[in-house]
Parts: C-alpha cells; structure tokens; sequence
C-alpha cells in the first residue's frame, strides 16, 4: 500500500525499474483477469468447502498459487471493481456515496480521467475485452468501450437489477419494484438482447471468452472477465442444475469452475498457457442475510461476517493467480496483497509506465507470484464507501468502528479500537487491546495518518437520472 | 452405519466376501493411523488454513483422497479413541460417565473383551506397534499391550494430566490441583521417565514410529501413532517453536505435518508405500474456550462448535487416507464415513473376519477408497457419551438436545428437532425444519429406532481408585 509515497517517489521508481523502452521486442504476456461475484472466502474446495466440487480451481491453485490473505478495495461490487481496474482506492476516484453502488438510474460512471488496465494495456499494442459484469456506469458515455476495452459483451450492471424487483435493485437504492428497464445485453455499444436467459449466461460468457483468445493469437492481450455469478439470482444451465450436493448455489460455482477450466484448456491447446497470466479472484465476501437469502448466500469459511461488513469475511476474497512457468507452482501464499496490486503489477509485467500523475494504493506484486519474497505489502485500508472503518498493518487489524453487514442498526464507533491478530485469529473471536496497548497506540496512528493524507473528492455514486 | 443390521448378519457378510481362508499368501498391506489431539477441521492448508503450513498433509491429500464429511464417535478423547479401535460406539462398549474421559485416578479401562485393530491383526501376524496417547485406562492392567500391542512408546493419557494442575487434569474431574501423579512416559510395561520434556515428543514419537517401520520389514505392519498434540499445553521442538504465523499453535501443527512428512517419505525411501495404507484425522474438534484458551484452540473452519458439542464443529475432523495404487489420489470425497469404519476396513484389507458376537458400528469404506463409490454411510449418530443428542441421515441433521460445549448452562431440548442440511448449510446457521417436516418426522423416527436398539450397559468412565 502506497500511502506513504507520493505519486511522483511511486512513479519515478517504477519508470526506472521496468521501463525499459525497448517493451515491444520482447514477447509480451497476456493476461485474463476472472472475477466472480459475492463468491465467499470459503467457497470453494480448495479454500476448504466441503461440498462445492471445484476441480479446475484447485489445479489451478496446484499449479499456481493461491493466496490466503488477498484482499479486495471495497466490500460491494462497484468500488471494488473500480479498485480493481484503475489500482486505486474509491476514495479517491469518488467510486463512494449513500447509495453504496452504480443502479439503474445512476446518473454517473467511473471518471474518464481514471486509467483503466485497459486504456493502459493499449499503449502497448494490447488486444483488450471485456465479458460480463461491467457496473461502473450505464449511460451510454460510461460503457466499458469508453475505458480502453477493444469489445464488450455482457450485462452493465449486476444480474438482479432488472425487470423484477430485488434486494439490491430497487430497495436499497429506493428504486420502485419494477421500475427498473428489462436487462440489457450488450455487445460493444449495442443492447442485443434484453432478459436474456440468465441459465445460459456463462456457457454464452465462456464461449466470448474463448473466441477472444482463440482471435487474438500473435497480439497481446488482456481479457477481463467478470461472471455474473454467485451474485443472486442463481441460474445453471441444464448441466449443472441440480448436480451439486451444495444446492443451486454450488451448481453456479460449479459451472463457473467449469467456465474456468475452459479456458485454461484453451490456452494450453493454443500454447499460450506460458505466456498468459490468468488471475481468480472474487468482488467482495458473501452474501450472508438470515432470513432473506439464507442458502442462496455463499460462505466466508473461517472468516467473520460477509459482503457489506469490514469484518475479514467482506473483504478478503479467495484468490489463484496461475501461470506455468511465470507464477510460482503448487504454492499456498499466506502474503498480504489486494486487488490494487493487479494495476501495477500487471503493468509493469507488459512494460507499460504508470501514470505519475496521481496516487495509487496497489504495489507490484510481481516477488510474490514468483515466490522470491513472502510479504511486500503491509498494510491494508478497510473502507465502507468513504468511511474508513479499520486498518492492517502485519498481523494486526484494528476496528474504529463496526457495522453488521445489511443491518438496519447503526454504525458502533470503539475507543479503544478492537484489535484482532487476524494470522493467529483469522475469524475475529479474540479481542486483545487490552494485552498489546502499543500496537493499538501505532494503528491508531496509521489510521489518523491516512485519513490526514486522502484529498477529499465528490461522491459520485448518489446523482440519479431524472425521467 | 449398521444399526440396522444385526451382528449376525453382518459378519455373515463379510466372512463370505473377504475371508478367502488362504489370506496369507497373498502380500499382506500394512496400515499406518496417525491421529492428531484436538485438530480442528479448519486447522490444515488443504481445509482452508490462512496462516498455518501444512505442506506434507497437503501433499498426502493430494496424492490420496480428502474427506470433508468424517466423522468421529464422540466428541471428547477418549471414547472416541474406544470407538475407533473397536468400531463401535461409546455407549456399547461402556466408554462413558459423567466423567466423560478417563482421569489419572480413574479404576478401569477398555474391558478386556474388546476386540481391538491391533488384537484382530494379531491373529494374522501382524507386527503392532502404538507410539504416542493412550487414553483407554492407565492402571497396569489396562495399558496397551494387554490390547494386541506388541510395543507401546508414550503417555498413558492427556498431556494436561501431569502434575501441574490444569483444564482437564483436574478441575473436570474434581481431581484437586496438584494431585496428579507426574506425567509417565511409558516404554512397554515401564515408566522410563517422569514430566517428559514435552518439547521434543513429536521428534522422539516420530523417531520412534520410523524405527518400527524400518524393523519391521518383511512382517505386515500396524502402526497407531497418537500425537499428544495440539491438545493443550502446546510445545514444539526449538525447530519449530516461533516459525508459525500462526502462534505456537500453528507451530505445533506444522512440526506434526513435518512428522507426517518424514512416515511417508519412510514408506517411500524404503519401498513400502505401495502397500501401505496411511490414514490420518483428529480425535474431535478444536478446544474453543472463549477467555481461557483463546489462541491455544483451533480452529472449526466453517462449522458451528468446537470440542464437546454435537454441533458439525465437534464431531467432524480432517480425515486423509493415502496409499498409491491403493487409495485414489487427487481426490476429495465428501462422501459421508466415520472413524468407526476403519476397523471392519482395515480388518477386510487384511483379510480378518470380523467379531461375530457383538454390535459394530462401522462399516467397510473401502470402495470410498478406491472410488468405486460415492457414499456408503448414510446415517451418523451424534452422542455426548451416552445421551443421543443429533443424528445425521443423508444431508439432514436434527438436533434433539443441544448444548454450548463447556458452558455451565443446563442443556436444551428441541420440540420438534432443530433440522439442518448440512451439505448446503455446513455451518448450521439456517435452521429448515418448519420447510421440511416429513423429514422431521423420519428423523425422529430413526432416532427412537436407534435408542430403542441400544442394549445398556454400565458406564466405566466414573470409577475412581480410592488411596
């Protein structure tokens, strides 16, 4: 984490160490980029599910690494996805608001002032798609091809904001039931569809997934693919309906390891698997919501709490980052690392200088894939939107406030923070302030530190369009 | 299970399908059970560990087959211990009182009509060796070669139950701080020492445990390795002791992986591992003890409870079975089985019929092994000693009485049933029963069948030796 660099110290360093000038003669990676959605830090059989059969994952991970300790920018959907792609907290691209993510009748989208993987990929020749779930922007001057994303095919905004009411469509954002336009699917700037069948959606992801590999061969490229899925609601295909031990919820997983299997077949069958980089990851935590969703919601495994909470089970996310020959074998990473780290370290790997106009939170990781150091990033912000809620820093994770995930009480402010030892203490049981009050003292300081060195923006997640 | 069976049958079966009569011409497979102390089902990397290494367990997993859903007897040490050496449940044999193990002043043990593993393999010349926890009785007459041993290295019970008062050393059994006699470690018949240094058991168990192996070539073997570890007080080697990022806990774990780590590379380097089946699992859940033990107890992963309970967390363990060739490898099988079932497996491997005269409780897995099936077990009975609290049937479980483990507060009956699916719902947060009463009401009925089926016998876990 990069709060005690300015931008110009981060880029300076950067530009000397892996620019190169000389970046096209040498053979360029690839890189996919496979984000689920709301999948929980224990959803899958080799992060320790005992039903979910997840096969193409857990090689994936056994020829790969996996880490354990990687964490994403945000604990709902579009502010981490903006993390994600531009390296940076939401804080400080204004991806924040009282409406916690993009709806149907938001009237903003990610900045265009942001520099997306994409948009920098493509200063180095990089063939750039993106499938699926884009929700940093629906109006037509916010879709994905305005961020350096060569194509586009997929839903907008996440799969329960359509015609038919649902949790996160209208209640939330108090949207009317049913007064949310019918589902679009995109194909680059166009609506092919509206209400597509949502049972066929990964099997139609995983076939533009491979079509785009199988199209670009002898270009570079970056693919981002964002699965609609675990988010609600669930569908499977005939495949995989009613397979899995788990319920419905473990045939979408199921399928989605499928979908994941396919395409490093692909890239195996094509010789590419040497060259390309493939990334899993998950958004944010489950969906845990006792009497609403109840089985249709994941599992965070031995994490506390779930998607919306800055408990460990909101924000740390199951993560395998693959790739024979680049990426260290058969490896379980305990390393601290988070999405934001992707930018950088993605970047430097396709020889492409960072931007040295602005701050960045994520670092190159780049020691960790390949097993030469155990630990680069120390420190962790946990935000709700624009509230930072508890920090990190080694095993140490203090809580100045908490807040039930979905819960209609308030928010609980602590003085003295709660402090966890989340290596020993991974699910948050054991409160040990009292015993280690000059680590509480340090964090505190971090804390008032960061939140002294983040300029304020506007939120831009609350403007609605009026009709 | 076999509560539907009656003995008769049953060993009728097996006598016809496994007992060739000419049982020692063909090479008979050695069988190795290493049982950890109190492990907890989240407390390896291959169940989803952040922070603890385990990479020889892990490997063994991979080279073998994973359990998610195996289950002990009970939910304490001892009958536990009973029950997988003899096949059959605590309430059977006697194994239970309210003292709910056996204590340094307890007067009996294990009754000698026992039939157990190493008795049975006896009968077929097998060389049998236990090094590590007893737990069955500690009088004299009650050690482990009056049990089919040939050879007995280790403590005769709890590594808490020397002469430093502690959890279970005294205050449970009302034994007074102090009281106990010091800590025996046994060779044979004879305390060879007093209050052992406890730091350097696991280096002198696995020493021990590799000088079996190796002597005994040429003879088939049983080898029943009891790790004092990591049941409290926790002490590792110097080798070990502050490598972990997870505490001394996770020391301890990853210096019992290493134990691992050096049998099966034993087996290897000696060319014994083709025909050698290892098994490696816990005796019951982690010791959760909010304000006493804290960091000292494991970790449950994603289910509900700890030791003592009948929730998931106190009765579900980390089960790996390897032998190559022998044991399907690369596979996790979430097929239901229990510690129980290892008795009439391991006796058929090896070509014993079974005892004919009593209830067994287990049944043979072997097709779980080799992947012929998926499940065989269907039914699992959940008792805190002799009070049937849950059972299990398919993916449905029903909690009749529950209790917090190691809570002062009086158990709670359920009127109907507490119903979970724990296929779906592995951590027993959404209870279902109100959805599925025609599954209530089976269940019920399962349970009345089975208490109705249990032939009392008197409880041995109470008596104590007067001084």
């Amino acid at each position: 984490m990069s709060f005690f660099k300015t931008a110009g110290l981060f880029s300076l360093l950067v530009l000397s160490t892996f620019y190169d000038g000389s970046a096209q003669s040498a053979k360029q990676p690839n890189f996919i980029i496979i984000l689920a959605d709301d999948l929980g830090y224990g959803d899958l059989s080799c992060y320790g599910h005992p039903t979910i059969r997840t096969p193409h994952l857990d090689r994936m991970a056994a020829e790969g690494t996996r880490f354990t300790q990687f964490y994403v920018a945000a604990n709902v959907c579009t502010p981490s996805r903006a993390a994600l792609l531009t390296g940076r907290l939401p804080i400080r691209n204004g991806i924040f608001g009282k409406r916690v993510v993009f709806f149907t009748n938001s009237a903003n989208g990610l900045p265009h002032s942001e520099v997306t993987l994409a948009k920098a990929l493509k200063t180095k020749g990089y063939q750039t798609g993106l499938v699926g779930k884009w929700h940093l922007g629906s109006r037509p001057e916010y879709l994905p091809l305005n961020y350096g994303f060569d194509s586009y095919f997929g839903l907008p905004y996440s799969n329960d904001m359509g015609k038919v009411g649902s949790i996160s469509g209208s209640k939330a954002a108090g949207i009317p039931p049913n007064t949310n336009p019918p589902l679009p699917l995109y194909r680059d700037h166009t609506v092919i569809e509206t209400e597509p069948d949502q049972r066929l959606l990964t099997k139609r992801y995983t076939d533009e997934v491979l079509n785009f590999i199988s199209k670009s061969q002898g270009k570079p490229f970056f693919m981002y693919y964002a699965s609609p899925f675990p988010h609600v609601p669930l569908y499977a295909s005939d495949d995989f309906a009613g397979k899995s031990k788990r319920g419905l919820y473990g045939d979408v997983v199921e399928e989605l390891d499928w979908s994941v299997g396919q395409i490093l077949k692909k890239l195996k069958d094509l010789k590419l698997d040497k060259n390309t980089y493939v990334v899993f990851l998950s958004d944010n935590g489950p969906w845990l919501i006792k009497n609403r969703l109840e089985e249709e919601g994941g599992s965070a495994g031995p994490l506390f709490e779930a998607k919306g909470s800055t408990y460990e089970g909101g924000m740390r996310v199951p993560a395998i980052v693959w790739g024979p020959g680049l990426v260290k074998a058969n490896t379980v990473s305990s390393a601290v690392a988070t999405s934001m780290d992707l930018f950088p370290t993605i970047l430097a790997l396709a020889k492409v200088p960072l931007p040295n106009d602005r701050v960045l939170d994520g670092q190159n990781i780049n020691d960790l894939l390949t097993g030469k150091k155990e630990k680069v990033t120390d420190l962790v912000y946990y935000y709700d939107s624009d509230r930072l809620y508890a920090i990190r820093k080694g095993p140490w994770k203090a809580h100045f406030t908490t807040h039930p995930s979905y819960s209609p009480e308030a928010p609980v402010p602590h003085e003295p923070a709660l402090l966890y030892n989340l290596e020993v203490d991974p699910g948050e049981r054991y409160e040990v302030g009292s015993k280690h009050p000059e680590i509480l003292e340090d964090l505190k300081k971090e804390f008032e530190k960061h939140r002294a060195g983040v300029v304020p923006v506007p939120p831009l997640l609350d403007a609605i369009v009026e009709k």
